[in-house]
Protein backbone atom coordinates (compact mmCIF):
# COMPACT_ATOMS: atom_id res chain seq x y z
CA UNK A 1 0.00 0.00 0.00
CA UNK A 2 2.98 2.59 0.41
CA UNK A 3 4.82 1.66 -2.23
CA UNK A 4 1.98 2.62 -4.65
CA UNK A 5 0.21 5.54 -2.34
CA UNK A 6 -2.11 4.25 -0.43
CA UNK A 7 -2.36 4.62 3.16
CA UNK A 8 -6.17 3.80 4.86
CA UNK A 9 -5.88 0.90 5.97
CA UNK A 10 -9.20 -0.89 7.35
CA UNK A 11 -9.41 -3.70 9.53
CA UNK A 12 -13.19 -6.01 9.77
CA UNK A 13 -13.22 -8.16 12.95
CA UNK A 14 -9.09 -8.89 12.29
CA UNK A 15 -7.49 -11.68 14.55
CA UNK A 16 -6.51 -10.31 17.11
CA UNK A 17 -3.23 -11.74 17.96
CA UNK A 18 -1.69 -11.55 14.33
CA UNK A 19 -2.91 -7.84 14.72
CA UNK A 20 -1.49 -6.50 17.96
CA UNK A 21 1.43 -8.36 17.31
CA UNK A 22 1.77 -6.51 14.11
CA UNK A 23 0.74 -3.20 15.63
CA UNK A 24 3.85 -3.68 18.23
CA UNK A 25 6.04 -5.27 16.16
CA UNK A 26 9.81 -3.49 15.55
CA UNK A 27 9.47 -1.13 12.45
CA UNK A 28 5.92 -1.75 12.25
CA UNK A 29 4.93 1.05 9.68
CA UNK A 30 2.64 4.05 9.98
CA UNK A 31 0.38 2.35 7.86
CA UNK A 32 -0.56 -0.79 10.07
CA UNK A 33 0.17 1.22 13.60
CA UNK A 34 -2.96 3.82 11.96
CA UNK A 35 -5.17 0.98 10.25
CA UNK A 36 -8.67 1.64 11.63
CA UNK A 37 -10.76 -1.76 13.42
CA UNK A 38 -14.69 -2.15 12.08
CA UNK A 39 -17.10 -4.99 13.29
CA UNK A 40 -18.70 -5.15 9.90
CA UNK A 41 -17.92 -4.22 6.14
CA UNK A 42 -20.44 -1.79 6.24
CA UNK A 43 -19.20 0.55 8.66
CA UNK A 44 -16.11 0.15 7.14
CA UNK A 45 -17.21 0.94 3.57
CA UNK A 46 -19.78 3.72 4.88
CA UNK A 47 -18.20 7.34 3.73
CA UNK A 48 -16.83 5.36 0.10
CA UNK A 49 -18.63 6.28 -2.83
CA UNK A 50 -17.71 3.34 -4.49
CA UNK A 51 -16.66 -0.29 -3.28
CA UNK A 52 -15.50 -2.69 -5.46
CA UNK A 53 -14.67 -6.36 -4.16
CA UNK A 54 -12.16 -8.66 -5.43
CA UNK A 55 -12.76 -12.25 -6.14
CA UNK A 56 -11.45 -14.86 -7.96
CA UNK A 57 -14.93 -15.97 -9.13
CA UNK A 58 -14.42 -19.95 -8.90
CA UNK A 59 -16.44 -21.74 -7.31
CA UNK A 60 -19.55 -19.61 -7.11
CA UNK A 61 -21.86 -18.03 -9.71
CA UNK A 62 -20.21 -15.70 -11.62
CA UNK A 63 -22.01 -12.06 -10.92
CA UNK A 64 -23.15 -9.45 -13.30
CA UNK A 65 -20.88 -7.35 -11.46
CA UNK A 66 -17.18 -9.05 -12.37
CA UNK A 67 -14.67 -7.37 -14.31
CA UNK A 68 -11.30 -8.05 -15.14
CA UNK A 69 -8.69 -5.88 -13.22
CA UNK A 70 -7.66 -3.90 -16.08
CA UNK A 71 -11.28 -2.94 -16.99
CA UNK A 72 -13.00 -2.27 -14.23
CA UNK A 73 -9.88 -0.52 -12.84
CA UNK A 74 -10.19 1.77 -16.38
CA UNK A 75 -13.55 3.74 -15.03
CA UNK A 76 -11.67 4.35 -11.31
CA UNK A 77 -8.30 5.54 -12.16
CA UNK A 78 -8.76 9.10 -12.34
CA UNK A 79 -12.20 9.38 -10.00
CA UNK A 80 -12.10 11.57 -7.20
CA UNK A 81 -14.57 9.89 -5.20
CA UNK A 82 -13.93 7.83 -2.12
CA UNK A 83 -13.02 4.28 -3.50
CA UNK A 84 -13.04 1.49 -1.12
CA UNK A 85 -11.25 -1.73 -2.33
CA UNK A 86 -12.46 -4.87 -0.35
CA UNK A 87 -9.91 -7.62 0.15
CA UNK A 88 -11.25 -11.34 1.80
CA UNK A 89 -8.83 -13.45 3.88
CA UNK A 90 -6.79 -15.23 2.25
CA UNK A 91 -8.31 -18.66 2.60
CA UNK A 92 -11.79 -18.19 1.71
CA UNK A 93 -12.26 -14.52 -0.14
CA UNK A 94 -14.89 -12.44 0.60
CA UNK A 95 -18.52 -13.96 1.37
CA UNK A 96 -21.73 -13.19 -0.37
CA UNK A 97 -22.69 -10.76 2.54
CA UNK A 98 -19.34 -8.69 1.88
CA UNK A 99 -20.21 -8.71 -1.93
CA UNK A 100 -23.64 -7.65 -1.29
CA UNK A 101 -21.80 -4.55 -0.46
CA UNK A 102 -20.03 -3.92 -3.70
CA UNK A 103 -20.60 -1.82 -6.47
CA UNK A 104 -18.54 -4.32 -8.91
CA UNK A 105 -16.70 -6.63 -8.34
CA UNK A 106 -12.98 -6.98 -10.00
CA UNK A 107 -11.15 -10.18 -10.86
CA UNK A 108 -7.17 -10.39 -11.30
CA UNK A 109 -6.35 -12.03 -14.58
CA UNK A 110 -4.90 -15.51 -12.85
CA UNK A 111 -4.60 -18.56 -14.17
CA UNK A 112 -8.19 -20.58 -13.96
CA UNK A 113 -5.77 -23.65 -12.21
CA UNK A 114 -4.37 -21.74 -9.80
CA UNK A 115 -6.50 -18.30 -9.43
CA UNK A 116 -6.02 -17.97 -5.53
CA UNK A 117 -3.54 -15.51 -4.67
CA UNK A 118 -1.21 -14.31 -1.80
CA UNK A 119 -3.07 -11.49 0.15
CA UNK A 120 0.06 -9.36 0.05
CA UNK A 121 0.53 -9.80 -3.92
CA UNK A 122 -3.25 -9.15 -4.62
CA UNK A 123 -3.50 -6.00 -3.54
CA UNK A 124 -0.39 -5.00 -4.77
CA UNK A 125 -1.26 -5.99 -8.44
CA UNK A 126 -4.57 -3.96 -7.50
CA UNK A 127 -3.32 -0.73 -6.20
CA UNK A 128 -0.26 -1.14 -9.15
CA UNK A 129 -3.44 -0.91 -11.65
CA UNK A 130 -5.13 2.07 -10.53
CA UNK A 131 -1.91 4.06 -10.29
CA UNK A 132 -0.11 2.94 -13.39
CA UNK A 133 0.15 5.29 -15.80
CA UNK A 134 1.23 4.58 -19.84
CA UNK A 135 2.67 7.89 -20.24
CA UNK A 136 6.21 7.58 -21.37
CA UNK A 137 8.60 9.13 -19.10
CA UNK A 138 10.55 11.17 -20.66
CA UNK A 139 14.61 9.86 -20.82
CA UNK A 140 17.09 11.96 -22.03
CA UNK A 141 17.90 10.93 -25.09
CA UNK A 142 21.36 9.31 -26.29
CA UNK A 143 22.63 11.74 -28.53
CA UNK A 144 23.27 9.27 -31.91
CA UNK A 145 26.75 9.14 -33.34
CA UNK A 146 27.41 11.32 -36.32
CA UNK A 147 27.52 9.68 -39.67
CA UNK A 148 31.55 11.12 -40.01
CA UNK A 149 32.26 9.04 -36.62
CA UNK A 150 30.72 5.71 -37.81
CA UNK A 151 32.47 6.38 -41.22
CA UNK A 152 35.91 6.54 -39.27
CA UNK A 153 35.02 3.71 -37.62
CA UNK A 154 33.99 1.28 -40.83
CA UNK A 155 37.15 2.31 -42.01
CA UNK A 156 38.77 1.41 -39.10
CA UNK A 157 37.11 -1.67 -38.75
CA UNK A 158 37.57 -2.25 -43.13
CA UNK A 159 41.19 -1.79 -42.49
CA UNK A 160 41.77 -3.97 -39.66
CA UNK A 161 40.06 -6.91 -41.63
CA UNK A 162 42.37 -6.28 -44.48
CA UNK A 163 45.51 -6.32 -42.53
CA UNK A 164 44.12 -9.51 -40.69
CA UNK A 165 43.44 -11.23 -43.83
CA UNK A 166 39.68 -10.98 -44.14
CA UNK A 167 37.99 -12.30 -47.26
CA UNK A 168 37.64 -9.08 -49.05
CA UNK A 169 35.29 -8.24 -52.13
CA UNK A 170 34.31 -4.84 -53.45
CA UNK A 171 30.92 -4.95 -51.54
CA UNK A 172 32.93 -5.63 -48.32
CA UNK A 173 32.71 -1.93 -47.52
CA UNK A 174 28.93 -1.82 -47.81
CA UNK A 175 28.76 -4.81 -46.03
CA UNK A 176 30.41 -3.33 -43.18
CA UNK A 177 28.49 -0.21 -43.25
CA UNK A 178 25.27 -1.91 -43.10
CA UNK A 179 26.72 -3.92 -40.13
CA UNK A 180 27.33 -0.92 -38.26
CA UNK A 181 24.30 1.52 -39.07
CA UNK A 182 22.10 -1.61 -37.55
CA UNK A 183 24.25 -1.09 -34.03
CA UNK A 184 22.71 1.65 -33.70
CA UNK A 185 25.63 3.26 -31.73
CA UNK A 186 25.14 6.31 -29.67
CA UNK A 187 27.86 9.43 -29.69
CA UNK A 188 29.45 8.09 -26.48
CA UNK A 189 29.65 4.24 -27.47
CA UNK A 190 31.76 5.39 -30.87
CA UNK A 191 34.30 6.91 -29.59
CA UNK A 192 34.91 4.12 -27.41
CA UNK A 193 34.50 1.65 -30.07
CA UNK A 194 36.71 3.92 -32.38
CA UNK A 195 39.50 3.52 -29.23
CA UNK A 196 39.06 0.05 -29.10
CA UNK A 197 39.38 -0.43 -33.03
CA UNK A 198 42.37 2.34 -33.27
CA UNK A 199 44.37 0.28 -30.56
CA UNK A 200 43.90 -2.96 -32.29
CA UNK A 201 44.85 -1.83 -35.85
CA UNK A 202 47.65 -0.03 -34.27
CA UNK A 203 48.66 -3.50 -32.74
CA UNK A 204 48.14 -5.12 -36.33
CA UNK A 205 50.61 -2.87 -38.40
CA UNK A 206 52.95 -3.19 -35.41
CA UNK A 207 53.66 -7.05 -35.46
CA UNK A 208 53.71 -6.43 -39.07
CA UNK A 209 56.62 -3.96 -39.11
CA UNK B 1 5.10 -16.97 -10.34
CA UNK B 2 2.29 -20.02 -10.74
CA UNK B 3 -0.80 -17.62 -10.85
CA UNK B 4 0.03 -15.68 -13.94
CA UNK B 5 1.37 -18.98 -15.94
CA UNK B 6 5.42 -18.45 -15.36
CA UNK B 7 7.20 -21.78 -14.78
CA UNK B 8 10.77 -21.31 -14.93
CA UNK B 9 12.77 -19.97 -12.05
CA UNK B 10 16.07 -19.88 -11.51
CA UNK B 11 18.28 -18.92 -8.99
CA UNK B 12 21.56 -17.76 -9.00
CA UNK B 13 23.62 -18.70 -5.98
CA UNK B 14 20.80 -19.21 -3.65
CA UNK B 15 21.07 -19.35 0.34
CA UNK B 16 21.11 -22.71 0.93
CA UNK B 17 19.50 -23.17 3.85
CA UNK B 18 16.61 -21.20 2.77
CA UNK B 19 16.42 -23.05 0.01
CA UNK B 20 16.70 -26.87 1.16
CA UNK B 21 14.07 -25.96 3.38
CA UNK B 22 11.98 -24.33 0.63
CA UNK B 23 12.16 -27.54 -1.87
CA UNK B 24 11.44 -30.30 0.95
CA UNK B 25 8.31 -27.94 2.49
CA UNK B 26 5.47 -30.16 3.07
CA UNK B 27 2.67 -28.43 -0.24
CA UNK B 28 6.10 -27.20 -1.85
CA UNK B 29 4.80 -26.27 -5.25
CA UNK B 30 6.15 -27.86 -8.40
CA UNK B 31 7.60 -24.50 -9.56
CA UNK B 32 9.92 -24.14 -6.41
CA UNK B 33 10.80 -28.18 -6.56
CA UNK B 34 11.98 -27.65 -10.27
CA UNK B 35 13.76 -24.56 -9.73
CA UNK B 36 17.04 -24.18 -11.70
CA UNK B 37 20.63 -22.98 -9.93
CA UNK B 38 22.96 -21.04 -11.26
CA UNK B 39 26.88 -19.78 -10.45
CA UNK B 40 26.31 -16.46 -11.92
CA UNK B 41 23.72 -14.69 -13.84
CA UNK B 42 25.53 -14.71 -17.31
CA UNK B 43 24.90 -18.51 -17.09
CA UNK B 44 21.07 -18.26 -15.41
CA UNK B 45 20.29 -16.13 -18.63
CA UNK B 46 22.66 -18.03 -21.10
CA UNK B 47 19.41 -19.23 -23.30
CA UNK B 48 17.29 -15.50 -22.81
CA UNK B 49 17.17 -13.54 -25.94
CA UNK B 50 16.18 -10.77 -23.92
CA UNK B 51 17.32 -10.10 -20.72
CA UNK B 52 15.36 -6.90 -18.45
CA UNK B 53 16.45 -6.23 -14.82
CA UNK B 54 14.44 -4.87 -12.42
CA UNK B 55 15.38 -1.92 -10.11
CA UNK B 56 14.01 1.02 -8.02
CA UNK B 57 16.55 3.39 -9.67
CA UNK B 58 17.39 4.86 -6.07
CA UNK B 59 20.88 5.97 -4.93
CA UNK B 60 22.00 4.84 -8.20
CA UNK B 61 22.67 6.52 -11.58
CA UNK B 62 19.40 6.62 -13.22
CA UNK B 63 20.33 4.05 -16.55
CA UNK B 64 19.58 4.93 -20.35
CA UNK B 65 18.36 1.98 -20.27
CA UNK B 66 15.66 2.41 -17.42
CA UNK B 67 11.81 2.48 -18.28
CA UNK B 68 8.66 2.69 -16.28
CA UNK B 69 7.47 -0.93 -16.15
CA UNK B 70 4.36 0.17 -18.07
CA UNK B 71 5.80 1.13 -21.20
CA UNK B 72 8.84 -1.17 -21.11
CA UNK B 73 6.72 -4.25 -20.57
CA UNK B 74 4.92 -3.32 -23.63
CA UNK B 75 7.19 -3.99 -25.86
CA UNK B 76 7.55 -7.58 -25.12
CA UNK B 77 4.30 -8.84 -24.36
CA UNK B 78 3.77 -10.46 -27.53
CA UNK B 79 7.50 -11.11 -28.10
CA UNK B 80 8.23 -15.03 -28.65
CA UNK B 81 11.38 -14.39 -28.02
CA UNK B 82 12.96 -16.18 -24.51
CA UNK B 83 12.44 -13.51 -22.32
CA UNK B 84 14.35 -13.41 -18.83
CA UNK B 85 13.66 -11.53 -16.32
CA UNK B 86 16.24 -10.40 -13.00
CA UNK B 87 15.44 -10.01 -9.16
CA UNK B 88 17.86 -8.61 -7.19
CA UNK B 89 17.87 -9.95 -3.58
CA UNK B 90 15.02 -7.50 -1.28
CA UNK B 91 17.79 -5.45 0.59
CA UNK B 92 19.52 -4.62 -1.84
CA UNK B 93 18.73 -5.21 -5.55
CA UNK B 94 20.53 -6.02 -8.40
CA UNK B 95 24.23 -5.12 -8.57
CA UNK B 96 26.32 -3.48 -11.06
CA UNK B 97 27.57 -6.18 -12.30
CA UNK B 98 24.17 -8.18 -12.69
CA UNK B 99 22.84 -5.14 -14.68
CA UNK B 100 25.38 -4.90 -17.04
CA UNK B 101 23.87 -8.40 -18.70
CA UNK B 102 20.54 -6.58 -18.94
CA UNK B 103 19.23 -4.83 -22.28
CA UNK B 104 16.61 -2.92 -20.30
CA UNK B 105 15.67 -2.09 -17.20
CA UNK B 106 12.24 -1.89 -15.71
CA UNK B 107 11.19 0.31 -12.55
CA UNK B 108 7.67 -0.75 -10.69
CA UNK B 109 6.38 3.03 -10.48
CA UNK B 110 6.38 2.70 -6.62
CA UNK B 111 6.42 6.16 -4.06
CA UNK B 112 10.11 8.17 -4.28
CA UNK B 113 9.15 7.98 -0.32
CA UNK B 114 8.89 3.89 -0.47
CA UNK B 115 10.49 2.83 -3.78
CA UNK B 116 11.81 -0.77 -2.32
CA UNK B 117 9.19 -3.45 -2.78
CA UNK B 118 8.86 -6.55 -0.95
CA UNK B 119 9.99 -8.99 -3.73
CA UNK B 120 6.93 -10.97 -3.71
CA UNK B 121 4.80 -8.44 -4.36
CA UNK B 122 7.82 -6.72 -7.68
CA UNK B 123 7.32 -10.79 -9.16
CA UNK B 124 4.17 -10.47 -8.41
CA UNK B 125 3.16 -6.76 -10.27
CA UNK B 126 5.77 -7.40 -13.03
CA UNK B 127 4.44 -10.65 -14.20
CA UNK B 128 1.34 -9.34 -13.96
CA UNK B 129 2.02 -6.63 -16.20
CA UNK B 130 3.28 -8.89 -18.85
CA UNK B 131 0.13 -11.16 -18.90
CA UNK B 132 -2.32 -7.81 -18.42
CA UNK B 133 -5.08 -6.92 -21.41
CA UNK B 134 -7.24 -4.56 -21.61
CA UNK B 135 -9.57 -6.32 -24.20
CA UNK B 136 -12.72 -6.74 -21.90
CA UNK B 137 -14.56 -9.73 -21.43
CA UNK B 138 -17.79 -10.53 -22.60
CA UNK B 139 -20.14 -10.26 -20.14
CA UNK B 140 -23.55 -11.35 -20.57
CA UNK B 141 -25.80 -8.74 -20.65
CA UNK B 142 -28.42 -7.54 -18.63
CA UNK B 143 -31.48 -7.55 -20.11
CA UNK B 144 -32.59 -3.93 -19.55
CA UNK B 145 -36.00 -3.39 -18.58
CA UNK B 146 -39.09 -2.85 -21.33
CA UNK B 147 -40.54 1.12 -20.81
CA UNK B 148 -43.58 -0.94 -20.07
CA UNK B 149 -42.45 -2.34 -17.24
CA UNK B 150 -41.25 0.66 -15.46
CA UNK B 151 -44.24 2.20 -16.73
CA UNK B 152 -46.16 -0.32 -14.43
CA UNK B 153 -43.88 1.04 -11.43
CA UNK B 154 -43.60 4.80 -12.34
CA UNK B 155 -47.48 3.95 -11.89
CA UNK B 156 -47.45 1.89 -8.80
CA UNK B 157 -45.01 4.47 -6.80
CA UNK B 158 -47.36 7.40 -8.02
CA UNK B 159 -49.92 5.26 -6.51
CA UNK B 160 -48.09 4.84 -3.22
CA UNK B 161 -47.37 8.28 -2.94
CA UNK B 162 -50.51 9.75 -3.21
CA UNK B 163 -51.71 6.96 -0.76
CA UNK B 164 -49.35 7.98 1.35
CA UNK B 165 -50.42 12.09 0.89
CA UNK B 166 -46.93 13.07 -0.51
CA UNK B 167 -47.27 16.59 -2.45
CA UNK B 168 -48.45 16.10 -5.99
CA UNK B 169 -47.82 18.63 -8.74
CA UNK B 170 -48.56 18.52 -12.22
CA UNK B 171 -44.77 17.53 -12.92
CA UNK B 172 -44.72 14.54 -9.95
CA UNK B 173 -45.33 11.89 -12.41
CA UNK B 174 -42.31 13.70 -14.92
CA UNK B 175 -40.27 13.64 -12.01
CA UNK B 176 -40.74 10.34 -10.99
CA UNK B 177 -40.01 8.63 -14.58
CA UNK B 178 -36.93 10.82 -14.82
CA UNK B 179 -35.78 8.97 -11.39
CA UNK B 180 -36.86 5.58 -12.74
CA UNK B 181 -34.67 5.85 -15.61
CA UNK B 182 -31.96 7.13 -13.96
CA UNK B 183 -31.85 3.68 -12.19
CA UNK B 184 -31.08 1.91 -15.17
CA UNK B 185 -33.20 -0.79 -14.34
CA UNK B 186 -32.73 -4.68 -15.03
CA UNK B 187 -35.93 -6.57 -16.68
CA UNK B 188 -35.05 -9.11 -13.66
CA UNK B 189 -35.04 -6.20 -10.61
CA UNK B 190 -37.76 -4.13 -12.57
CA UNK B 191 -39.85 -7.22 -11.76
CA UNK B 192 -38.62 -7.41 -7.92
CA UNK B 193 -39.52 -3.71 -7.94
CA UNK B 194 -42.76 -4.08 -8.64
CA UNK B 195 -43.51 -6.92 -6.51
CA UNK B 196 -42.21 -4.93 -3.47
CA UNK B 197 -44.09 -1.75 -4.44
CA UNK B 198 -47.35 -3.49 -5.17
CA UNK B 199 -47.49 -5.39 -1.70
CA UNK B 200 -46.66 -1.76 -0.33
CA UNK B 201 -49.76 -0.16 -2.37
CA UNK B 202 -51.70 -3.13 -1.22
CA UNK B 203 -50.86 -2.16 2.22
CA UNK B 204 -51.29 1.33 2.09
CA UNK B 205 -54.85 0.71 0.39
CA UNK B 206 -55.70 -2.16 3.02
CA UNK B 207 -54.99 0.32 6.22
CA UNK B 208 -57.51 2.84 4.33
CA UNK B 209 -60.44 0.54 4.36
Amino acid sequence: MSNFGFFDLRLVEPYRVAMDEARSAVGAGELVASAKEFDSVGSAVADAAVVVGTTNAQGREVSRLLRRLETGARDWRNNAEPLAILFGCEKHGLGKEDISHCHTLWRIPTRGEHGSMNLGQAVAVVLYELIRDDTPIPTKPQRRAQQAELQRFEQMLADALAESGYVHSPSTMEKIRTLILRLDISQHDAAVWQGMMRQILWKLRHNRE
